[in-house]
C-alpha cells in the first residue's frame, strides 16, 4: 500500500474511528485501524466486535493495499506530525510502516491486516432520516439519565421509539427517566431497540458539521446503524425489554411552580455543596405559599439553607431529592424556564421544560425521615 | 465571632492560605483555616508545620474573635456562594459557624480554635527585596529541574544564593541543571538557603498582580518568609549540601549550535512520540556539518526520524537526550532561540537563551549501549 492524502482530513477521521478501537482486550488486532486503500479514496476502520467505525476520504493511492496501525500511537502521530499531505507506505520486506510529512519519517510497527474482522456492512428498508441538529437534541436530552451500572445492562442503553411518524428517546436509571419525542414527517417505520448510552454519546460529539446533516438511521432485529457524512456506525442493540416508559408519567398533580432553571440551578449548587460528600447527596424542597425552602445537611460538615422567591400554586408540599438528577436536567434547561408538577411527597415528581413541550423528565423523591 | 466582607477578597484570601493546609494529616485541625478578626481586619491563616500562610483583609468587625473551618468546605462556600458581602458569625452556644450572603445560609462545623498552632511569625534583618517580576523569572526558568522524589529531599528544592549584589537560583534533579541568575543592586545581603521547589511554585502562582508588587525576602538559619501585598508565607528550609553548581558547568567546547527553540521543540516532540513510551524516552540528536539529525526509537512500537535544516559548527557529534529534559528547556526559551555548547557524546551539555545572558541549563547525555 502506498498512498498521500491531506493531514486534516486523516486526523479528523483517526480521531472518529479510535471511538471503536477496543482497550483492553485479549484479541491485540482490536486494539488497532484498518486502513484501505483503492479508487482514490482511503477507508479507516475500527471495531471492539461491539461497534464498528467506519470512515473514508479522498486520497491519492499510488498502490492499493490494506495495513493496520496501532489504535494509539497512529492518532498521535498524525496529531503531531507536520504538513498538510501525509504518505502512508508499506513494504513487502517487512512489517513495519512508514508515515511520512516533511522532514519526519516515522516507521511503525503493523499488525496483520488479513486478522482485522473488517466491519460487515449491512443494509436494511427499515430506516429512518432525520437532521442530525434533530438528533444531537435527542441524545443531549435523554441520554445523560442512563445508567452506568453495567450489571443492569438494559439501563446503560436509550430506547428509540419510532411509530407513526414520532421518534420517542428515552432513558431511565430506575430513579429518573428523560423522555424526548420529536416529529418525524413523512415516515411510515416503526421500531422498538434499545441502543447503548456510550455509543449515543459519541455519536454526538462526532456530529460535529458546520451545516445541516442528513443522518440515515437503519436496523436488523440486533443491530443499529448510522450512515452520515463519508460515516458508517453499526453496534449492537441492548437486548431486553424496556420498561413501558408511559406508566411512569402521573396524571394528576396538586402543585405547580414555574422558576428559571439557572437560578434553581444555582441555588441547588449551592445547598448541596456540604450534602454532596455525604452518602446520598440529598436536598430537600418545601414548596410553601410565598417561596421555595432548599436545604442540604451533613451530619459531619454543616448544613445550607437557600430561600427563592417564586410562588408555587396549590398544595404546600416538602419533597426531598438526590441532587445530582435535579443538577441534571436543569443543566439540560440551560437559561429557559422549568415547571414542577408535585402530587404528594413520594410520588414521582414531573418537570417540564417551558420552551419544549415534547420533553418530560420524571424523577422519583427520596423517602426521608 | 461576627464579621462582614467583601467576597472577591475573602475568596482570594481563602483559595490562597488553602495551599498551606495540610490534605493528610494525623492532625485534624492542619486541615483548617483559622480566621482571625479584629480592629477592621480578617486574618486568615493556614499551615501545615512545614509551610505557614497568613492573609489579612479588611473586615467590618462586628465582634472580633476566632474561628477554624474546614479547608475543603469553607472554600467551596464561598466559590459558590452568591453576593457581594459575606457575613461570618460564630455563636456562644454551639461549634456551628454562620456563613451568609444574599438568601444562603451555611452553617458549618468548626474546629476548636484554641487548638490551632497559629503561625510564629519572625522578623529578620538578613533580607532582599525584589520586583515580583524579578522573582518569578527566577522560579520559571529553575524550579522546574527540581527531582521530585522525596526521597532525596536535597533535590526537591531550589538553592537561593545571594552575593555581593546579585541573586541567583539553581535547581537541578542531578541529571540536569537550571540556574538563573539575576543583579540585585544596592544589597550588602548574603545567603544560601535551600527553598522546597513546591513551595516556590505556590508563590509563583500567589504573585499574580496587575501591578509591580516588591517582595521582601528574609530568612533565620532555618526558616525563610516571603512578605508581598498583605500575605506572609514563611516555611521551613532543606538542610543539606547543595552541589557546588559552579564546577558543573564545563568550560571547553568544541560543537555549537543555535536554533529556533519552538522549531526544535516541536521536532523533539515528534521524535520521541513513539520512545517516550519506553522505558527511558531517549532521543538521539546527529549534529553534522548541514544539518541536526534527531531520531527516537521504541522496539515495541517503532521509530522516528527527523531532519532540520541548521548547520551546527565544529566537531560532528552524536548524543543520546532524555527528551522530556530536552523539551522542559525549549518551553523556557519559548519563541526565543537557544545555543548548545557540546564537547563530546558524553560531556555535560550547556544550553544558553540568547535572550537571556543569565540563564544556564546543564543537561547530561545518556550513554547508550
Amino acid at each position: 500500500m502506498k498512498i498521500r492524502c491531506e493531514k486534516e482530513q486523516l486526523l479528523t477521521a483517526v480521531q472518529i474511528v479510535q471511538k471503536a478501537t477496543a482497550s483492553k482486550t485479549t484479541l491485540p488486532i482490536l486494539t488497532g485501524i484498518h486502513l484501505m486503500a483503492a479508487d482514490g479514496s482511503l477507508e479507516l476502520q475500527a471495531t471492539d466486535y461491539e461497534v464498528g467505525i467506519s470512515m473514508t476520504i479522498p486520497a491519492e493511492v499510488i498502490d492499493p493495499g490494506k495495513v493496520v496501525l496501532s489504535g494509539k500511537f497512529f492518532p498521535e502521530i498524525i496529531r503531531k506530525i507536520g504538513g498538510k499531505t501525509i504518505e502512508i507506505a508499506s513494504s513487502a520486506q517487512s512489517s513495519m510502516i512508514t508515515v511520512s510529512a516533511e522532514k519526519t519519517e516515522f516507521k511503525i510497527l503493523s499488525f496483520p491486516a488479513e486478522e482485522f474482522p473488517t466491519i460487515k456492512k449491512f443494509e436494511s428498508n427499515n430506516s429512518i432520516t432525520l437532521k442530525d441538529d434533530v438528533l444531537k437534541n435527542l441524545i443531549r436530552k435523554t441520554v445523560f439519565a442512563c445508567s452506568t451500572d453495567e450489571s443492569r445492562p438494559l439501563f446503560t442503553g436509550a430506547l428509540l421509539e419510532v411509530n407513526a411518524g414520532e421518534i420517542a428517546m428515552v432513558a431511565t436509571n430506575t430513579h429518573r427517566l428523560a423522555l424526548k419525542k420529536t416529529i418525524l414527517p413523512e415516515s411510515a417505520a416503526t421500531a422498538k431497540m434499545i441502543i447503548p448510552g456510550k455509543l449515543l454519546n459519541e455519536i454526538y460529539k462526532i456530529l460535529n458539521f458546520d451545516v445541516p446533516t442528513d443522518v440515515r438511521i437503519f436496523w436488523l432485529k440486533n443491530q443499529v446503524a448510522f450512515l452520515f457524512d463519508n460515516i458508517y456506525i453499526m453496534s449492537r442493540v441492548i437486548e431486553g425489554q424496556f420498561p413501558d416508559y408511559k406508566k411512569v408519567i402521573p396524571a394528576e398533580f396538586s402543585t405547580y411552580c414555574i422558576l428559571d432553571a439557572n437560578v434553581l440551578y444555582e441555588a441547588v449548587e449551592r445547598v448541596s455543596l456540604l450534602a454532596r460528600d455525604g452518602e446520598y447527596n440529598i436536598i430537600k424542597i418545601k414548596f410553601t405559599p410565598e417561596s421555595l425552602e432548599l436545604a442540604g445537611n451533613n451530619p459531619d460538615a454543616g448544613s445550607a439553607t437557600e430561600s427563592l422567591e417564586i410562588a408555587p400554586e396549590g398544595e404546600p408540599m416538602e419533597i426531598a431529592f438526590n441532587a445530582k438528577y435535579l443538577l441534571d436536567v436543569l443543566r439540560i434547561a440551560g437559561l429557559g424556564q422549568v415547571k414542577f408538577h408535585l402530587k404528594s411527597p413520594l410520588s414521582p415528581v414531573m418537570l417540564k421544560l417551558l420552551d419544549d413541550s415534547e420533553y418530560t423528565y420524571i424523577l422519583t423523591p427520596i423517602r426521608t425521615n
